[in-house]
């Protein structure tokens, strides 16, 4: 340790001429004509996690999973510690990217290939880095697709998430190109898997303690095709989506930053937006109880579109359709495939009985199948659990 | 650990018949009918409990206590570490019922011998369980009492808190029965106490630094029976309650989801209610700076009862009434008790003006007194402190 | 440990006689005439800081430094963990000395000289202590100035941080003495420094994955007195400021209590105003992403006004001036002058493009200057930044 005087900060505003042409306000975020094919972005700044951030997230997004609530319960699973959930370690990947990938962009358009390779505990330090797949531009002032995969990594450098993500990104036109993004750096580690695979404990005997834990009509057996769980408990979201937008570390001031949503012209007009992350986690949160208690990992996500935004003051809720279920990986669990809905302001009991099977068709597909859009619906996604089967 | 092939997911919701008969709406709580004298619940879920997340209550809510925000403090006074504050440790043990016991509850009727066992240090894993002492029905569609026991442990299995609750519950009727719920499991470990025993390190000399951390005049010799404290401060909720009910692991809609509470008749309409232990929680802390800060053991509570609804957007405050004062069980304490008043929207030194001797009389006992309830009174208990002497 | 029986809690307020001669309100704070030229005050609490609160305040206010998010990239840097923010610890000290020195304050009028001395990690306990330089009375009920000096310690008794602050205090006329504070100690250990010591890490080499934490532009080359970064994205403050006053330690009613705003007179009257130091944090935060990401330590501030208040609703940005710049006392770093200025409800652009000049005036200064006060502009500040050269 060196010990410096401290250099004391005598006041000199008054003393320095005012230049006007030294103004610079830098831009964050890339324009269509600043994504390569190709491309490798390491992103900037990187996130310790603690066991309190990783339980505040669970509980304040209504997870139900003893997982990512006890350490000894996860413990008695064979994991180390207490799992940081898989959607807060997905929010923090997507949302490092942010600053780089989507600060410019007009909309999320999806996610998808959602895998979770690796158990993050407690005290792990995330990192995030994206790759360009393809970027498809429509020409003239028309808005591009971006197509990225992102990865992000323990501090072992170890890749704890890998998934893909559709930008809608315009082009920069006669703006000046931001200078601010750390460049491409093709060199950079980038250890994405083709086939990904997965590390897991093998599933111990469980006391009675433990299997007290969790309720008993929530195993792999209670699951079967075709069932439509209708989650009653919705949530209001309140201005509490503001901070938790930087808390996950998503710079883009639309979720946050009231002059900036005002500018805004269209849907995105108004006040801040609700980060869709932080939707997708109350969505999921709020299926949780009925469908995840028993979960033991979280096996991925896939064709997750946004079709509503969310504002504080909305009330969420989601309906969880069984598609399928099989034979797990690891004796004792079954895997149960998922399509998860949200809506917003109707209870989703009335949902499901004003749309019915409206609900669970792609928003997107509506169109060539002549149906309308459902405008109380926000969200889509299909999921797959894996789940312990009945001690 | 095994490594097991992602399986992937692959987009199959569109080949998935929509099964209209498969819809589920699963219920959580009891209806009157669902609770048997003598009953045993084990709650679902258990919390580790961080040093943050204690601290983060302590100072949400107001306390003054060192013992909840500073370790060195704590262990100068031979704990182990930081205390976790005793209302965040009963508001967890009372929230991880409520999915069983009050989920289906019209309204929490009152707290009774509210017992702390134990310290409990960040790092514990707290759980509950309850047991039915008795239910009274009253026949028809009137909603009955059902009276219980609840029991908080730590990861050893070692109680932390006892205390008990009436709530008051609605028939089924022809509402289905739930199954939602873990069962009764009569052989379940409840580890009760007729003559509770506290567990408490004996009192250290403290030296100038550990005295210099708290007021002069908030010792046991400065509390007289009679002492009517006026706390000064008062609280503004906001949204922020929303949050903090699940944070403690309360599932009751009606603190959290307005489409719900805008569903409820009467005065449970409306916005959604700030859940009660967490009013208790600011009201105990606004009065700690004058009367606990040199607290040595919360010795609990008996006759709680919330007496009006809180929103957010309600400002609430404290009175503190010292009704006795005798030697505690340690060398160098002394034990005050004492009657908290809570108050909204209106000055409390306005209250205790305006109502006088009426602010401390019971509100269900107005009635036989003829006198009227005090709409601004929204909490009243009585408590007994373990107070240092002055050194 | 002793094993004590529990005393019970037996109900009795209702024999207990209401004394209306026992009404105590107790006062904090003092006023002009309880302040002494040369008082020593040990404020009371302490806060051991977690690692979750650290970064959940770097998080919230947008802090940008990885220093104060992740610990491997702290430690790639010399220091033993995860920094706590500067501003964390700068509102703590400040907070914990509210209820002595300012809960009857009527305004903060500066921040002087304030200079943090040694790293504060995740697991430090701090406190806060207060010494009268000097107190400036005009007499009958004009309020006087009392200016302070405050010392923050960590467990170890080594100072922390050391500033200075004006602050506006009303006499206290007809009103009666406060005897609520701890009185003054003048033989308190208070370890001031005239010519303040930083003990600061050498800088190691750092290598790619370490560099690749942070934007290739703010390093100290990229900085030349006369530049104006107008940092763009802006943050709308909700009602979160009330909880976060009293997480950082801030007692004074005027940040969270209603009843006691409303019945303010003036320009404190009405809405709970934002307490100061949180804004501060905000506004740092907000221009941290282009100016303090890559910074090693920061070298303090003086000359800090709040200018204007701000309140729950208003939507805050700043703007930096960067005066001067220097080689620093550490190889491989540079000292960064910078004048730091806040506004809101208005574009920081739109701010410097239509004030110009005057917005880097001090406001004090308009008057004798026969320039108006700007009431977008809530805050000045000059800082000191010490930031790594380009590696």
């Amino acid at each position: 340790m060196a010990n410096i005087q401290a250099p004391g900060i005598e006041e000199i505003a008054g003393s320095v001429p005012f230049q006007k042409d030294a103004i610079i306000q830098k831009e964050y975020g890339r324009f269509l004509e600043d994504f390569v094919d190709g491309d490798l972005y390491v992103h900037p700044r990187a996130f310790t996690i603690s066991h309190s951030f990783a339980q505040e997230y669970a509980t304040t997004f209504h997870e139900a999973a003893p997982l990512f609530l006890s350490a000894p319960y996860a413990k008695a699973h064979g994991f180390n510690d207490m799992l940081v959930s898989p959607l807060l370690v997905f929010n923090i990947a997507l949302s490092l990217g942010v600053q780089n990938n989507s600060e410019k962009a007009m909309a999320n358009l999806g996610y998808y290939d959602v895998t979770f390779l690796k158990p993050v505990y407690p005290g792990d330090t995330l990192r995030s880095r994206t790759k360009v797949l393809s970027k498809k531009a429509r020409g003239g002032d028309k808005p591009g697709i971006v197509h990225v995969r992102t990865i992000c990594t323990n501090q072992n450098g170890q890749p704890v998430l890998q998934y893909e993500r559709k930008i809608m990104v315009p082009p920069r036109g006669d703006r000046p190109a931001s200078s601010s993004n750390i460049a491409s750096t093709p060199d950079a580690t980038f250890p994405e898997q083709s086939k990904p695979v997965i590390e897991l404990p093998e599933l111990p005997t469980l006391n009675r303690d433990v299997i007290e834990h969790t309720g008993r009509n929530t195993y792999f057996e209670d699951f079967a095709a075709g069932q439509i769980y209708v989650h009653r408990n919705m949530r209001t979201i309140s201005d509490e989506h503001m901070p938790w937008t930087y808390r996950v570390g998503n710079t883009h001031p639309l979720h946050y930053d009231r002059l900036y949503s005002k500018a805004q012209s269209g849907p995105m007009s108004g006040e801040p937006i609700v980060y869709g992350g932080l939707v997708f986690g109350w969505l999921a949160g709020l299926a949780s109880r009925d469908t995840a208690e028993n979960m033991l990992w979280d096996l991925g996500y896939t064709e997750g579109y946004h079709t509503q935004p969310a504002f504080a003051g909305d009330t969420v809720g989601s309906i969880s359709r069984i598609l399928k279920t099989e034979d797990g990986p690891i004796p004792g669990t079954g895997i149960v495939h998922i399509q998860l809905i949200g809506v917003k302001n109707m209870l989703t009991m009335e949902a499901v009985q004003k749309f019915g099977e409206d609900l669970f068709i792609k928003e997107n597909n509506k169109k060539d199948l002549g149906k309308e859009k459902i405008p109380e619906k926000i969200f889509e996604i299909e999921r797959k659990l894996l789940i312990k089967k009945r001690p």
